[in-house]
């Protein structure tokens, strides 16, 4: 039997796009001498779909799309991922589910057990999980097919008290095959196909996996579809980031041998995995909304150089707009070094100066700031008078804007709502200042993108003289640590102390973190590459009292 | 035997409060002799906890607490509301449990059996179900205990395969106990009563219900506990927005009568309701998250209006801080109307216009904007400038900045980002424009306190010359309707045009909706008083392709 594992790129509730490419591969599977071609999950209206999955609309055009693309399977199968009405008298109206398509029809479904309703995911919002999971016969031989989540309680010991690989083991299955919709997290990936392999060399069985691939606003899934042999090793990784389809032979993957799955990735190797995860993300966000340009204002320092880096190799040079916004704090350093970068990357930019502005709006403030001191509120209005002129060359001209800040000051609030904080996207919300730079080293490792300077320079946001970060925040290799144990691994206050950081610095970091929910609230859609975001998969209440839990 | 219901307010997170609260019903139930107490839905913590349920420290905080108000249960019994750790080897780490306590201890633990994982709803990231529901005998006494959604899956048809109550009903209880966090909605009361007097009256038993009472961020709880007989007679509906503690005497509520179930409200009724509502949850707001003040621009149209009177009514004139921003199209009427409203209510107001700075900022980007048609641009350029001047405000003086923006508005996206949807809590962002007109007679039915100009003069955002809100959208009273039946019953168009709408009107509403996502993800925080808010509760995907779902 010769199996082939269609990689591609949906997009949520596209629905003529999705069966098209669906269908197309189906094709070119059966050129390819495939019995069998399999989808990732909810291949037919994409991942997630949300709440539009309450509309009726959507789901009879699921359903519809199935019988679709059912009708091409003619002398091959294909496995689909799609919803489904829940046949059931009780429980959720909907079914996460996958239909196995032969002979123009569908031949064998299959609902996913297990419901993911934590971090990113929201399953159980929508579906019934089912709670009996049979093998599917195909050609002679028995299929244990399951749906993602499915396979992640092998130990059983876990979220879930069934394990449907378990239930499906006693009916003998030959091969197992999962489709999934796994979101991309830089040190995800080494996880899910350790996952992979345990399944297969616990049942002593062949594995097909095939991955969502696509970024669906927030959430990135990077493919990297994987087959493994039954002593557990890697047959096969597809690429990642980008669409495939392969056919494999069974009985090669039974008698071959594989490597073994690669470790989470560190330093360089890291890095350069986060920004082909973001250029997919800017890419496809675009694509799917039918943009095409961007715009960004560039500051001379490393976050907004970063982002313009990633936003060219996204959308292409011509497609990508800096602005440069000097204002009555700006080093003389911040334009040189911002005009290098453009220059070095044959993006265009202009230099729009907001004093004049920013004057004016000071002015019309004078009487009511009268007998004040200068502050926060002075700087915040530089901050928002280039949002101002950003947002206005986005309306003029429907460049997205991108927002370019970093996740350290993102989780101290460390940003101006409606000043450096819009924008239509963030491109390194996710991403800790530490590894911003990691990420221009990896940018400039074969010639000098980002200005030395950029990188080396100590980071400000040259809103009043002199200012640098270091003034207000702890230095970002402490930050970052304790931003990481607080944030990532869910450590509270004293933990992280005991783990060697100063009491006070924590206590204080965490006083800013917690302080700056209702900024967060309010921010772009991040771009996730973490396993733990603080856009998407993360709900705090804004009006809570957190002093007592986490010791601020 | 006597029972006392204790429908305080709590606060997410605030340990001190809350517990002392409780104990201080506690004593007060004592002195009136109540025999016990019941409290609320995780009346331990306060509700929604949200994510903060994932802190080992936060869980470990509530268990101290329920054993500190345990130890003030002496000669009186009580029953608090609490997450609790999971002690079976699977399943999410966390209950959601009620606790009977009564001599210094915990004399019995219930652990609620359905998760509400839908609208706002998201307990299933966090708990889970129980599937073994026991009576709780107390003085000679059965009770058959239940949390919130458990009592609703009566006719056993539905959302869920188990039932709790028939479970408890099996051990022949003498009363059912229900303690919730069911949040407000201006039609859902009388839902929420509905429940309680089915289930009181399919069982021929009492029943006594504490429901939460608070504002948390967007969701406000309204307390209406109540109290029925086993007729499903309302015996006793304890007060709406108000803290309340009543002792009942068990015989007599078996043998009373009561009334019958409140109507959804309409009119006058409904726009009271909704009235109160939002000042309450504006009070919560303010007082849960430390702030004082409110500053909001007052423009002389019906929104801001209407936003200045309840936020007046909230926090006290004193508090509350009216800034008329007139721009270039700004009409004479707008300036005198909002003096009139602001003098009405005795409120401080300064007049700052925005020309100068709108002038600049035009004159930045006119090198840019050259040769090309005035229009959205340049609009969007007059409500930042507004914008920048009030956050200016919020960042100098502290106070928070209302948003003014209503549900119309923010559905169909006529609103510019950064600009007038910008603010730390929206007043209105879940009233439709017609809405708010009812709303505006319900202020001024005893006094004129809206002037009745910014009541008769047609709706307009005045970002050009003679604009109307008419020249880019339907007449609200179309516009409302169709709105209402796409987003609150999830109608798709056809149905829409087919129940007596325009069909061209109805396409272009749905590409308004669909095409306005992404502002809407950057909204503040709407305070909820709809059964579907465009807010929490709402989870739309921004980069999906909606035209073949919603035929526009």
């Amino acid at each position: 039997m010769r199996i082939a594992l269609a990689q591609l790129n949906y997009h949520v509730g596209n629905f003529e796009y999705n069966t098209a490419a669906s269908i197309g591969a189906i094709r070119e599977a059966k050129q390819q001498g495939a019995d069998i071609v399999v989808f990732p999950e909810m291949s037919v209206c994409g991942y997630p779909a949300r709440d539009l999955l309450f509309s009726e609309a959507f789901i009879r055009e699921c359903l519809r799309c199935v019988d679709e693309i059912a009708e091409a399977c003619q002398g091959i199968a294909a496995i689909v991922g799609s919803p489904a009405f829940n046949e059931e008298s009780h429980g959720k109206r909907l079914r996460n589910s996958a239909f196995l398509l032969m002979d123009g029809k569908i031949q064998a479904t299959y609902h996913k057990g297990l419901m993911p309703t934590y971090d990113v995911f929201n399953e159980y919002r929508y579906f019934e999980p089912a709670s009996a999971f049979h093998t599917i016969p195909f050609k002679g031989q028995r299929i244990g097919l399951t749906i993602c989540e499915d396979i992640w309680n092998l130990h059983n010991q876990g979220l879930y008290a069934v394990n449907p690989p378990a239930d499906l083991i006693r009916e003998n299955p030959d091969l197992l095959i999962n489709i999934s919709a796994s979101p991309f997290a830089w040190n995800h990936g080494a996880n899910r196909l350790r996952v992979l392999s345990e399944n297969a060399r616990t049942y002593q069985l062949p594995l097909f996996n095939a991955n969502l691939l696509g970024g669906q606003t927030d959430l990135i899934f990077e493919g990297g579809s994987a087959v493994c042999n039954p002593a557990g090793e890697l047959t096969d990784l597809m690429p990642s980031f980008g669409e495939a389809l392969r056919v494999y032979d069974l009985d090669e993957v039974l008698k071959g041998s594989g490597k073994e799955i690669p470790e989470v990735p560190v330093n360089e190797e890291k890095y350069r995995l986060m920004t082909d995860a973001l250029v997919f993300g800017l890419k496809d966000y675009f694509r799917k909304t039918g943009l095409k340009k961007a715009v960004l204002g560039l500051s001379g320092g490393i976050d907004s150089a970063v982002s313009l880096v990633l936003a060219e190799q996204a959308l292409g040079k011509e497609n990508v707009w800096a602005v440069l916004l000097p204002g009555p704090h700006s080093s003389d350093h911040s334009v040189k070094d911002a005009v290098s970068l453009a220059d070095n990357l044959g993006v265009r930019y202009d230099v729009i100066s907001i004093n004049e502005s920013v004057s004016a709006l000071e002015k019309t403030l004078e009487p009511l700031f009268d007998q004040t001191n200068t502050g926060i509120a002075e700087e915040n209005i530089q901050a928002r008078a280039r949002a101002i002129v950003l947002m206005g060359l986005s309306n003029k001209f429907g460049h997205l804007l991108l927002n370019t800040s970093n996740k350290s000051e993102a989780a101290v609030g460390y940003g101006t709502l409606y000043g450096d904080m819009c924008g239509g996207l963030s491109v390194l919300g996710d991403v800790y200042k530490t590894e911003v730079y990691g990420m221009a080293e990896v940018i400039n490792s074969r010639r000098e993108i980002i200005p030395r300077n950029t990188i080396t320079k100590p980071p400000s946001a040259e809103l009043r003289p002199d200012q640098k970060d270091s003034d207000s925040l702890p230095e970002y290799a402490v930050l970052d640590e304790i931003l990481y144990k607080f944030i990532e691994e869910g450590m509270d206050a004293d933990s992280i102390v005991k783990s060697g950081h100063d009491a006070a610095t924590v206590r204080e970091v965490m006083r800013l973190v917690t302080g700056s929910e209702h900024k967060r609230r309010q921010s772009p859609p991040v771009l996730r590459v973490s396993a733990k975001c603080l856009g998407a998969g993360r709900e705090m209440p804004l009006e809570a009292s957190y002093g007592a839990i986490f010791n601020c």
